[in-house]
């Protein structure tokens, strides 16, 4: 089976008991009992197998070493604490203490480390006794080959930094092991009390996700039931211990998450859209979370559907469990992959990528892979980056759309005089010419081109194609002198930004050729941002060639990120929607100073800025800025890669893919917080280059704080912040392109309640881009 | 006059008013006004002179190009337009738009860029504008070879992050020239109605400062006029704009602040100490500042007295402004100087720094610089590093006090058996002779030194003074084995924070020596952290020489720093004082296991770890961690370098300046915020070393969202982050070594009102130092 079609891999997972129980059945025609479990496992479809590492013989050593019998106090049983010294100072496993001992077992197989190891305990000897057990089950993972392992969970905030410093330090120590860190998308205990851990001594195995109940029941009952509720800090709970670790682990790329599903999902999917920019590499996927349809076959709630149809954009590992014990009453085992297997199918990330002609079929393999921005003026592009592009339908459709609409409206007895400036290998001529034909006017074109090789191309496509339809004129829009002026100038220097291939320049030169009525198509674009987090970005972005790869923005086929963002919302509503607009360009351009040549003196009219404020709904980590464009050809057809926009503006559009501007340092963003994003489009005389800065800001009440109150009881003082007034945030400016779309409906007026509290924010963070390594240069101006 | 005796220099502001004056005066002596002028500055005592420099020509000039007529709309007038192309392309001065043009006119001057520039107006083209014309300054300043400029002042905090940018760019495009940014204590407009700016078409220069009324009351009367009180947000904001100029500009060492005294202090000084962690280089006074005191002679309301003598640490040039002017009626322009002079005599810094037998006078040159703490163990040290350390008359008073009691507690008729094990060049050995003689007992010496250059010294020192009641032994204390158990056994292992020079390490070898009811001086020592702000400091330990810079604590005498915690406070007042105890090791240790040789078999027992919250009542930066340390050597003998308590302990003791323990990113702490340290000593077979963590919190109270409000009416959600109890902060535990001092007076319980409110913390933040490269190692173990 190819990648195209399998975006994850299935693997079991065996319990501790499942592994007891095969081993003592025996079967002589395998060596061990893992070999026998791997065989069966693959003979049943699974890609791989996910058992432990270790068995109940190494947690009873382990317990009676390192904890404390209950009632002892601080006087430790002297023997068990030289057995503990002479362990900690050479740790080392017994046989019968491990799963494994072959390295022809390990092959296919996720070894889960001990679960009950507590590198987060409140107790500092149990803290420091896990972390060496922790090492020496990876040392041996490591001696044994295994690729990948699966950490116990995290189950304590107040020590995460304790348990993230542990697992710093075994990566450090442990090469080549993948490290997945199991977590619950929230902490389950939020609705049920906690299980009592190992330190507790308690017998029973410590899982933080053992006690969930099996649930059975029918569809339609389950749409009644209520999902969870819970306080959107609850929620945020495994996510930010999630961040925690691996920030302590610097985003270490060895470091990957096991999602376990085992808890229903929130009713607050939102709370969730956070994992779409973590590195998920398993998803732990347990009978119990399945219910039955009418007919008692396993199904999932269709949240958690949904869920996992997005999750397969990160091509997990989908990890079942318990599957064989028959929680179901229908279909067996094979039940629970099939339907796996079925909701890959019906995955819009894996719809799309098979599907031709779709931006997602088209970008196979560039998913979340970071390009330089083509710098089409310096650099003279290469006949196969000219066909690449010439590849897309939508983008020349359209241009011919607008050149056909616009040669409409010209006087049909006028002889029409266009110039395609920037010509290329000639696909603008080409639907100059077919536009002409359709619109029966008199036209003739001038194409202009200042790349000498692809001139050649031009000159074969005249001679055996144009004739003298055709003007083929040589040399740079910017400096170049044309036989007549022209009434319709074609250009498509766009980038993803809009002007950041420098479309704005080049034009302030090619605008020369206008008559004083003429029209430019396209005749404006506009650029716009969201703020983004993506740990695999982030990463991609800082491991860089150079100290500079962090200075300059990439162009990128998102995947693996989540806009932070929500529409509108913040304090009084002043924030505006998930997608906001910077700036905009216009052509020809107004009130031009230009000198005897006709050209603008200095740069300066092409220099932008911008100030937008985004609330940000949901905890996230802000790695960078997504940025797009969208252009106004002619009227109203146009060319847009806005997120929201662009299936109604020039739905499958291959040629642009993001932007995106990284951050140097991650800032976190709490939930309900607001970010102010300032982004600059500077120049000088010889260069233009982006700079860009956020800040965060939360609403705070105006109450007196506790220190204060107790300093000056008559104070004044207060706990508001800095309030001010931001004005830059463009307020759901209606689209051009779009009739009657209301794309803003959460601007609405702040409720009567808030208006009157006394409310104000108060910063709490800024991260920026200054100093950029990554300048347009443009030559012979 | 030595650097000793000066802690600041004296300048006069000459404005742009008196310049012309002056110049109109004409005087043939003197080539040029600005030559007189300096001349008659000199005379008058002052070092240097601070001037504009452009005159109201510039500013004409540029207004008429770059500012559009009111009413004008978007229409620029084409022949200013053209004119503004023309300079954009070549700015340059005429002749009489600048008040220097001669190499000799720049020597002492500080020289005043133009005031009215303005980097953050809400126009897109006055900003850009202003950008070229600083620019433009800068480089005329630059090639008058000027070393120091002061900034026009950032006015609007929307649009702040533009000035930050220019600043930046300023800063890369001007080589050595030093900018200093003009900002008042606090924005005085939050009191008064703002001046309008330039951008407005106002003649008048838009100075932020300048219409401050002139005051002129009795000081009784003043102590009954209560000074202005403001919310904290708003106290902070020009600091705000302050850190975000710094920051985007990454700490450049040439950006310094000139801090603007002319509005009145506010009652609530908590707020300014954050102005002493950043680099203050000139102190702007305005004689309208000045109160007049009962005879009429200018003097300084008490809370500015004070603020000016803290800021005396800083070095500062104090730039009078306005006091020829006859502002006050008594003493003349020669008061404000001499007033200010007599400001610095009694500062406490200076007062310290010249007299004898403070740390601050041993400390001179040493202050905010970097020093790798000793390793003694791993090191052998030289004499001269023994001889500086052997001058401290503190330390060893109160070790001879210490074993004088320990001895005089024995029973006189016993032979006592010492050992001092580290002898080093002898001073223990000189204090325990002294002891014994003094408590009339008979005890003999064992000296045990490792250091084979040392124990040359020792030996010399035996044959001349101390003959047989002293008997040397070469060799590790670890390792080395002695003719008999002593009864006290003396060492002076301790770092600045206790255990940092492996002090448990090195006594884990040592107390073998003892008898089983044998004592060890020091008997116990404790660790202390405070969070800490330093723009200073975070700059030299980036700056260091390797990548490793940042990855290792240093000692430091500091002083221009802040400690941002405050005593207790926090959410239900659950934080702990401002410098709180992180961990306590004791000796001999009790329930040790220990091999054949009497050593414990692993250093496991001497890893630590603490949690500590400290409440942050005014917004900061968090730039690393203050550490400092506290022993107690026998009863209530100690010593201490804890801020609050070494004076009570061990007042003027030399030996040991605090640590720094940096963090790699700046951390932003909002005002009534809370900060959770974490920090671990960690150990392995062959090394010791510190990891460290911070996490900050904000208050929010349980109302629901505006988003959530409108997302779904009945929602139960809220703003509440992840509340989590925590028990690490030690409350206020008593020092054996101070009697009856309560030392957090302000660790109360919260009000009732605080209790019923439903409010939790959310995270806003964190910051680390893991993958320490400074560790301390030993070896011959």
């Amino acid at each position: 089976m190819s990648s195209w079609d399998r975006f994850c891999s299935l693997s079991t997972h065996i319990s501790l008991e499942e592994f007891v129980q095969s081993s003592a059945q025996g079967d002589i025609t395998y060596a061990s009992t893992v070999l026998k479990l791997v065989a069966e496992t693959r003979s049943k479809g699974y890609d791989l197998i996910c058992l432990p590492l270790t068995t109940e013989k190494w947690k009873s050593r382990w317990r009676d070493m390192c904890i404390l019998p209950s009632g002892s106090d601080r006087d430790r049983d002297v023997v068990a604490e030289e057995r503990a010294e002479a362990w900690r100072a050479n740790p080392a496993f017994m046989r019968d203490e491990v799963t494994m001992t072959r390295l022809d077992e390990t092959e296919g197989v996720i070894a889960i480390i001990s679960s009950w190891l507590e590198l987060d305990a409140a107790d500092d000897w149990v803290r420091h006794d896990s972390e060496i057990a922790l090492q020496q089950e990876l040392s041996y993972a490591c001696y044994l080959n295994i690729p990948s392992v699966i950490l116990p969970p995290p189950r304590n905030r107040a020590h995460v930094a304790s348990y993230a410093r542990a697992v710093n330090e075994c990566l450090k120590n442990t090469p080549y092991v993948r490290f997945s860190m199991r977590i619950p998308i929230y902490d389950p205990s939020i609705f049920h009390p906690r299980p009592s851990s190992i330190s507790d001594s308690v017998s029973s195995p410590a899982n933080l996700l053992s006690s969930t109940p099996r649930i059975e029941v029918e569809e339609d009952q389950l749409l009644a039931m209520k999902p969870p509720r819970a306080p959107e800090g609850e929620l945020n709970g495994t996510w930010e211990m999630w961040d925690i670790i691996r920030s302590v682990c610097d985003y270490n790329p060895r470091l990957t998450l096991t999602l376990d599903l085992t808890p229903p999902l929130p009713s607050n999917l939102g709370v969730l859209s956070k994992w779409a920019a973590e590195p998920v590499q398993h998803i732990f996927l347990p009978a119990s979370t399945f219910i039955a349809n009418t007919k008692g076959y396993p199904v999932l709630p269709k949240g958690t559907q949904s869920f996992i149809r997005d999750s397969m954009a990160h091509r997990p590992t989908v990890i079942l469990s318990d599957v064989a014990s028959g929680v179901h009453s229908r279909g067996g085992e094979p039940a629970y992959s099939q339907y796996v297997r079925h909701l890959e199918k019906t995955c819009p990330a894996l719809q799309s990528a098979m599907k031709s002609g779709t931006v997602e079929h088209f970008a196979q393999g560039y998913q979340d892979y970071l390009q330089a921005p083509l710098q089409p003026l310096m650099d003279n592009l290469q006949s196969m980056t000219y066909q690449t592009f010439e590849q897309d339908p939508v983008k020349y459709r359209n241009y011919e759309e607008a050149i056909y609409r616009a040669l409409s409206e010209w006087p049909s007895s006028d002889r029409i005089v266009i110039c395609v400036a920037g010509a290329g290998r000639g696909p603008l001529v080409v639907r100059c010419l077919s536009a002409i034909q359709r619109s029966r006017r008199d036209a003739f074109i001038y194409a202009v081109e200042k790349n000498p090789n692809a001139f050649v191309t031009l000159q074969t496509r005249q001679e055996l194609e144009w004739h003298s339809k055709v003007k083929l004129l040589f040399g740079d829009m910017r400096s170049l002198e044309i036989p007549e002026k022209a009434d319709i100038l074609v250009t498509e220097l766009l980038g993803s930004f809009g002007d950041n291939e420098l479309s704005p320049e080049c034009l302030d030169g090619a605008v020369r050729f206008l008559k004083p009525k003429g029209i430019s198509i396209p005749s404006s674009y506009t650029a716009h941002l969201a703020p983004l987090s993506s740990s695999k970005l982030y990463n991609e972005a800082r491991t860089g060639k150079d100290d500079k790869s962090l200075e300059t923005p990439y162009v990128v086929m998102f995947q693996a990120i989540n806009l932070l963002s929500g529409d509108g919302g913040g304090l009084g509503g002043r924030c505006g929607p998930q997608v906001q607009e910077c700036w905009e360009f216009e052509h020809p351009r107004k009130d031009a100073v230009l000198n005897a040549r006709g050209l603008p003196p200095m740069n300066s009219h092409n220099t932008r800025s911008a100030k937008l404020n985004f609330h940000i709904p949901h905890a996230g980590v802000l790695h960078g800025l997504a940025g797009y464009f969208e252009a106004v050809l002619y009227g109203n057809i146009g060319l847009s890669i806005h997120p929201h926009r662009k299936d109604q503006i020039s739905k499958d559009m291959l040629s642009w893919f993001p932007l995106f501007f990284p951050f140097k340092a991650p800032l976190y963003l709490p939930s309900n917080s607001e970010l102010q994003v300032s982004i600059w489009r500077l120049t000088n005389q010889r260069q233009v280059w982006y700079e860009w800065y956020a800040e965060s800001f939360m609403p705070v009440f105006n109450t007196p704080s506790l220190s204060e109150l107790s300093d000056d009881a008559q104070s004044t003082m207060n706990a508001r912040g800095s309030f001010f007034a931001s004005t830059s945030t463009p307020m759901a400016t209606p689209s051009p392109l779009i009739d009657a779309i209301d794309a803003h409906p959460l601007l609405e007026e702040p409720t009567e309640e808030y208006r009157k509290a006394d409310i104000g924010v108060v910063k709490i963070g800024q991260t920026s881009l200054h100093n950029p390594g990554g300048k347009s240069s443009w030559i012979g101006l």
